[in-house]
């Protein structure tokens, strides 16, 4: 059996997606998780493209043991130098540098030469290699690119030290048999590739990402970029859990596998999905609710008298069931802790008191609480990083027969505390809009979305709201048993993050300029 | 360009997945907006599962005009002639008929022999073909069945006058190559299933179900089974849009393409999701939110510069931009009539009063009502078809500072009212159990979300719920811009579905017996 490598790119070109804007200590809460899950590799951000990119990707770098963290860097060299400060201090560091090959992209989007191409993906290589030895090279747009051309600036790279060649199907356009044939002529026209690792990155734009990925590891790719949940730019990346699993079921018939820890992957799924605020859908291969569920009486039937009749996996061997961990109202702070800690989350001291309250306060409302409770107050705690708005208290009284009203009070970035009121269309209507009154800024609403963390009638519900300020977006998310305190908290959360970027962004990073990505 | 046929299953195997419960009426509105979209077949439920199930497939046969109306029946008597009965009155009908051929399905699930199934089979043929010309077998689970066995019960079908032959994959195990090698052993070993049309089934479990979908197309498939939003069992079916728009986007390619109207798919999509609760992931291919957005700079450049450069379809062509329409709270009924009649839903007399009021109520909160407003607003129009329970008014008292407390009044199936009251954890909470208080049933919340029809604050909210009574689960929506009277109204509708069929589900259907699906 013959393993692939899974570089996972979930903070990077996941991290893109629109809408997704995570701090420091979520991307690190994310990152170590990626690391229990025992991905090979993780693409950790793009350092050049803001200081908080940076900033994420050195902090893992620093932090996260195991995995090789890698930074992106377009080919120019204020970018690599950039990439190399964030990854420097990683005991296995990798360059990602990347330039597009297709004509479409030299043409409209680069204004430049094959030429040029060539001389800066040279530079790009040369320069990473000054640093270290670990260097991926990516032609972007490679599947809509001529060949031959595409395989005279791989031999470049591979010329200058490149240990990893990347394909790109960066518009999700190839399908299976002619990516298995573009990577089979590129081992032809560049021998040299054979000792390299070559490796497949595919979107799924058509529905093909990971079949696509597949037909590369077939053609003899061994690593392969996905993200969890397949987030990604437009309809994302190749799935991870899919590719993992697939190799996992099949991989006696076709001779490969990886060296994933499977059992991680549905905690993987549910922090990614709480993080960034972007749900699975229940028919979602792998993590999906139904994924490993039956409604037609025959499965159930044939489940219960031969459990492979129907079922090609186990759902425990992604970690779904066999956890049963449960606390109640009566559980004490050592066994919160020791919950905490099999979680992969050791806390102590003064975080240990705070977890210790919320839980106490969830445990007075919920009979029993879950790991999965457990979780999201976990990833809930994590977002009050930056010091800004935070809702006090409110009000509301809602009526089908007069117009809901709501008061609320909020703490103010100063510590101060600020009241509003307003009438508004609905409940949480009303109180978006009292927070706007509270604080002074002119939010305005884009996205708002309730789930429920657990079932059940005395459920968490998880609120993650969109808003916009003066062009600029911003996510939150909410967890509590009381959807309008969730919608408020998230609504807070949203406005400090965008408040914070109207005015750290002020640096223009690379709003402006261009931000490549394969 | 040859034309590959799309057999749309959304209300049958779609319709199997956990918590989707429609009514005929929505069965009618989906199968209207099949035809309108232009699959060429539609499997309109599995007759012989229940009376609804029967009565929604003889709807459908009586009045979607276009495409082939087909209906399932286990290689029983008693199902085809079922069968047979729901479908005659259609002006194409279709008996899809199926039994498995892995002896894992044969042994454990069938608990009978191989010899059986094949005159089962040739059976089952024979008695549809007594009735129509179009008879459908699949050899079910085929994936995982000995290839020549599998040929040798095709052969018998064949020889019996089937004329289209299905080969699914049931529990989305196989893989593009192995699946195109199977297909290909079987014209090897069935030269007659030249003369018929080959079709492909496929399930999603590792991701593949798309892929493989294309690879059996390219191996000679000129039908292809699917599902709108890929839902079906577990990881659902093939996703109806990624089979399309992969034939019309690399058509020129591969020389397929699909009757579909593409423009279409977007309203398609929507549609199923509101009326099954389904939600669709933001980074789903083709219908996700995100399916044509870009959030890196370098990508908006990209596209501002040349379209092409990183987009490989054109959000027009599924029919998501250049849907201009907007009313105003001065808009007439005329207005409306015709914007109703443009998206398909010509209404006049009663029903017409009603959608204006409901439109100027609407439009009184809303500044402008769009195209998605005005079908969320129709397709919830479509739930209440069976009497029950109603929610009249609710008043709620929510706070962070005191437990939410909620007051509400339901209309009764026999038409009286009823009010209840409770304090809860939170105000969904406490109206859940206020509704139960006032209608006396004990129903428990398995599940709860909201989403935004539309963008902004002043959006219309739906709110899915998922409720159970006694062991039985039924699932409602409610759409409001107050989620709050969306919630209540969902859960009455759900209340009302649940303890309808606690009620009829006394009648046995297939609820003990074995209810098969490829």
């Amino acid at each position: 059996m013959q393993h692939v490598q899974i570089f996972d790119t979930t903070l990077r070109d996941g991290e893109q997606s629109p809408g997704i804007s995570l701090n420091t200590a979520e991307k690190l809460e994310i990152a170590h998780q990626l690391a229990r899950l025992g991905v090979d590799v993780i693409e950790a951000g793009f350092p050049i493209a803001s200081p908080g990119d940076f900033e994420a990707v050195q902090a893992i770098a620093r932090e996260v043991d195991g995995p090789v963290i890698t930074g992106l860097a377009r080919v120019n060299p204020g970018d690599v130098e950039r990439a190399w400060e964030a990854v420097r201090d990683a005991a296995r560091p990798r360059i990602h540098t990347f330039v597009s090959t297709s004509d479409i992209h030299i043409v409209h989007q680069l204004q430049s030469t094959r030429e040029d191409v060539k001389g800066l993906a040279r530079a790009a290589v040369a320069q990473a290699k000054e640093h270290l030895d670990d260097v991926e090279f990516s032609p972007m747009d490679a599947t809509r690119a001529d060949v031959e051309f595409t395989a005279e600036v791989i031999q470049i790279a591979l010329d200058e030290g490149a240990t990893v060649i990347n394909i790109p199907d960066t518009v999700g356009y190839t399908m299976p048999h002619e990516y298995a044939e573009f990577l089979t002529r590129l081992y032809e026209l560049v021998p040299k590739l054979h000792d390299a690792t070559l490796s497949v990155h595919c979107h799924d734009d058509l529905g093909l990402a990971v079949a696509n990925s597949f037909a590369g590891v077939l053609a003899g790719a061994r690593q392969v970029e996905c993200a969890i949940n397949g987030i990604g730019e437009r309809a994302g990346n190749a799935s991870l859990e899919e590719i993992v699993m697939l190799l996992r079921t099949r991989g006696d018939a076709v001779g490969f596998d990886t060296r994933v820890n499977t059992q991680e992957i549905a905690r993987s799924s549910r922090l990614v999905s709480r993080l960034t605020g972007y749900p699975v859908q229940p028919n979602k291969a792998i993590v999906g609710r139904n994924a490993f569920a039956h409604e037609s009486g025959i499965h159930q039937d044939g489940v219960l008298k031969e459990r492979t009749t129907y079922e090609i996996m186990d759902a425990r061997s992604i970690g779904l069931e066999g956890n049963d961990l449960v606390l109640g109202k009566h559980s004490g702070r050592h066994a919160l802790r020791q919950a905490l800690e099999d979680l992969g989350y050791p806390v102590d001291g003064q975080v240990l008191r705070t977890a210790f309250e919320r839980f106490k306060a969830l445990a007075d409302k919920k009979k029993q609480v879950t790991a999965m409770d457990l979780e999201a107050l976990v990833t809930d705690e994590l977002r009050d990083e930056i010091s800004g708005y935070a809702l006090e208290w409110f009000d509301v009284d809602a009526s089908s027969r007069r117009p809901p009203h709501a008061t609320v009070s909020v703490t103010m970035p100063d510590g101060s505390s600020s009241e509003g009121s307003f009438t508004g269309d609905g409940p949480v209507d009303a109180i978006f809009h009292a927070i706007n009154t509270a604080t002074g800024v002119d939010a305005r609403l884009r996205e708002f979305r309730v789930d429920a963390v657990t079932g059940g009638q005395d459920a968490l519900g998880e609120v993650s709201v969109v808003l916009e300020v003066e062009g600029r977006s911003a996510s939150g998310q909410g967890v509590a048993t009381d959807i309008l305190q969730a919608a408020g908290v998230a609504y807070t959360r949203a406005l400090t993050v965008v408040v914070h970027r109207t005015r750290t962004e002020a640096e223009p990073a690379l709003a402006t300029d261009a931000v490549a990505t394969p």
